[in-house]
């Protein structure tokens, strides 16, 4: 991978009109590459409002096609700034067949490779698994001109197997877009424990695996359309080194181009003193591919 | 598992007489139990200083059978104390095969499983793999009186594997007796990364799998037996709950019975609202099993 490389993450709300929306992240984009950025991150689904708090089927008009009228545009963007995106986008696959899936553009204006949502949630107001058909793609690092990409989505960051796989194909650093908020209803305590999980498994995954992680949220209150309750999105955007160190983080409110410097090199140095890969029991491993064992 | 349970983790010098050092911490498990603990941990190979500093063949003759000499006297206090006891001793089983094993006593004195240490580090300071043997159990819960204890040890704590395998073998909580350490001749920098990845990871093993987790380091300077160097053991045994919350915590250098209260239907609720279990893509994990994927 490229070192020292520049990358960006935008937190950022996501509002209605898809149009005002998209514009207020490509300018945000604009940013981050006149700070040099070779690489910026958007949160999950970053076109408008998290629409899954919900069923309701008129919200599959909001999919689109890979390549379509979004990644058009912002493969124009990726060409004109000379810079890597990884953007989240509601896929339109084929009729009754839609994706949550993460596309990431190179420097040139190309799709370098898509990915789509693994691992998908279904709990109260995150009604994911009415819309999204699990991904099929499977674990893979995206090939990009900066180094392989792997991106993952929100709630695969809670699954150290989703990091360990993508680490063992190869990838260079971790990326989660991500849409996650609390439900004001809970108290605050149970607010910080939820925040600080979060933070932790992600920055474990750069531990267990020796790679940087940038973890991108949306902030802001998001109503539900058909009840009294509603998201708060956390933000709490961060980079994390292969240490798990947190190198820049956001704070819960705050629309901001995350923007920080990371030494690719260090994930080389980190291997060595922290050589976990060496040590797997692989042989002692076949259970992880059961649901339970009884 | 019961509900609540009392745990005590004994954070502890390991000095170089072995009965003065076993009396210290027999006295100290005597201390939990006047606290009302039902289980008691060690630190790893409490029974004496760590002696993997350096690769001495004489060092085979600190290793014992198990049952042994001390899995007997550990057998009778458990006994006595009607407390669970997880100890980690050297053992030899047979000429040439040396485990480091966690022992884990009964409250009526009998030994109610062993757990032989999966993943074997080897780093300078750490010569593990001269010593000993890969366990050949596997990751497999402890069944006791008070629940079904997913004993692992130290090195093991940087193995999201370990930890998921033994939550889904049905572990109901996970422990880790460890020694582990500084190297005095790294800055002060390095030392926070360090320990803050070892609480970080290990914090996450609770958030990924619901379940509380109990770590149990020793304390205090050991000088390598043939060098200038030596570990600075940094102590911080910390017990957390099921979502990964910090639940009590010690020091680095504190000699300390560190005890608190787990509720264990916590973790039940915790896995309700967190579901991963449920949501794992166990159909495309199998490259886990792969040492790395070219």
């Amino acid at each position: 991978m490229n070192s020292p490389l520049i990358i960006s993450a935008v937190q950022q709300p996501c509002n209605k009109d898809r149009q005002t929306n998209l514009d207020f992240s490509i300018a945000r984009i604009r940013e981050a590459a006149a700070s040099k950025a070779d690489l910026v991150v958007l949160p999950e689904l970053h076109l408008g409002p998290y629409f899954c708090q919900n069923e309701d089927h008129h919200h599959f008009d909001l999919a689109q096609p890979i390549p379509g009228p979004t990644t058009d545009v912002l493969s124009a963007v990726a060409k004109e700034l000379n810079i890597v995106i990884v953007s989240t986008i509601f896929e339109k696959r084929a009729p009754g067949i839609y994706h949550n899936t993460a596309v990431v553009f190179d420097k040139d204006g190309s799709i370098a490779g898509k990915y789509r949502k693994m691992h998908i949630p279904d709990d109260p107001g995150f009604y994911e698994k009415y819309y999204f058909t699990p991904g099929d793609i499977g674990f893979k690092p995206i090939q990009t001109s900066l180094g392989r990409l792997g991106v993952l989505v929100c709630w695969d960051q809670w699954f150290p197997e989703a990091a360990r796989l993508m680490a063992l194909a190869g990838a260079d650093i971790l990326i989660y877009p991500t849409a996650i908020g609390w439900d004001p209803v809970d108290d605050a305590g149970e607010h910080q424990r939820q925040l600080n999980a979060w933070i932790t498994i992600q920055r474990s995954h750069a531990v267990a695996n020796g790679l940087p992680v940038i973890s991108c949220n949306r902030i802001g209150f998001e109503q539900a359309p058909d009840s009294e309750k509603g998201i708060q999105f956390w933000g709490n955007s961060f980079v994390a080194g292969p240490q798990g160190e947190i190198i820049t983080q956001a704070d819960s409110s705050e629309t901001k181009v995350l923007t920080c410097s990371i030494d690719s090199t260090r994930s080389e140095h980190v291997r060595r003193i922290w050589p976990y890969l060496r040590d797997r029991r692989i042989e002692n491993y076949g259970d992880l591919t059961k649901r339970f064992i009884d």
